[in-house]
């Protein structure tokens, strides 16, 4: 008998988020340091805060814009990351990445992790677009996706893919980005990855 | 010579706010831990995340509000503490109790501290009131304030000072509870502990 696989770490992101992408360049290291791997799940902000919660934007609140930009500086200077996109500018449209990286999450698990943080990589450090086809076709190919029919960005089945994780996210009351679900447990927040760690040494409490 | 004096950590707070019941629960010892005292600072969410930042309570907020009810527990789990309130329930009137920690913060710095425990205590861990003068003057008593007088509680002083308080805080962008600055580095959010301490033990970075 061998001992059974834990589950993976659910890592649920929207690219527009800066605490998304901090913790993309984390989750992975830090689910290897446990015997654990990563599920990237895709969500959309703009549905489960501004729609569902009736929030606004973060970038659009007073105090709490600044406030953030300054945090998330620090804590991409702790990692020895940077910005190559301006933290608060308006986002790019998500949906062709997200739309890819739920095709890719239901068809291509094995290349989707790799899929996000190349995504992450190009839009939030290198300041790239993830908006049209083109740039996607390439994120795509490098992560060794390369169809030329690119069914990860044509037809319906993303786009309602995609749905389905946003519904999905809604329906087990993940809203935020980054969430993280551990054997059952939810955390919100880049602010959690340290109890994320403990809650894996520990097994809960 | 001596060495100077390490300034002390700031943590601001409402006495509504759940977080910050169990952030006092931690952040003295926190505090001692790296020679370093506390000063705390009343604010009122009711002006800074409702009036200026137009956000709505966290527990009418949808999704949220669960989780949160969620996390607190878990956290609460883990100091070996518990919540003799209901974490949703509507807020008792934090005016009294703000304005009583305003006035002390001015004239009993010594005080303040143990007074700010002891109503989060009172109010979070044992359900208790906090929102009249029979119920604060009793708290004042338990950490040595006994000045029959109750200045702390009576003539338009404790207002003017709580008001105060509360525009320094906006003048300086801290708006949530908790807030904790250090050295003049703001941390919102009792997740931020950890951060703090690695501040605290690093000098920043």
């Amino acid at each position: 008998m061998t001992a059974p696989t834990p589950a993976p770490i659910e890592f649920w992101f929207d690219f527009i988020s800066p605490f998304a992408f901090l913790a993309s360049r984390q989750i992975e290291a830090l689910a290897a340091r446990h015997g654990r791997t990563v599920a990237w799940r895709p969500l959309l902000l703009g549905v489960t805060v501004l729609k569902v919660m009736g929030l606004k934007p973060l970038m659009d609140t007073p105090l709490k814009r600044d406030y953030t930009v300054r945090d998330l500086q620090r804590q991409a200077r702790r990692l020895g990351t940077a910005f190559g996109r301006p933290m608060a500018a308006a986002p790019m449209n998500p949906l062709p990445a997200a739309r890819a990286m739920a095709w890719l999450v239901e068809h291509r698990p094995d290349a989707a992790p790799a899929f996000g943080e190349a995504v992450m990589q190009a839009y939030w450090a290198d300041g790239q677009a993830m908006d049209n086809t083109a740039a996607l076709h390439r994120l795509l190919q490098q992560v060794g996706v390369d169809d030329p029919l690119d069914p990860a960005l044509q037809g319906d089945a993303p786009a309602t893919l995609l749905r389905a994780s946003v519904a999905e996210a809604l329906e087990r009351g993940l809203f935020g980005s980054p969430f993280f679900v551990v054997d059952g447990e939810p955390f919100w927040g880049l602010d959690k990855l340290a109890e994320v760690e403990l809650w894996l040494i520990t097994g809960g409490w």
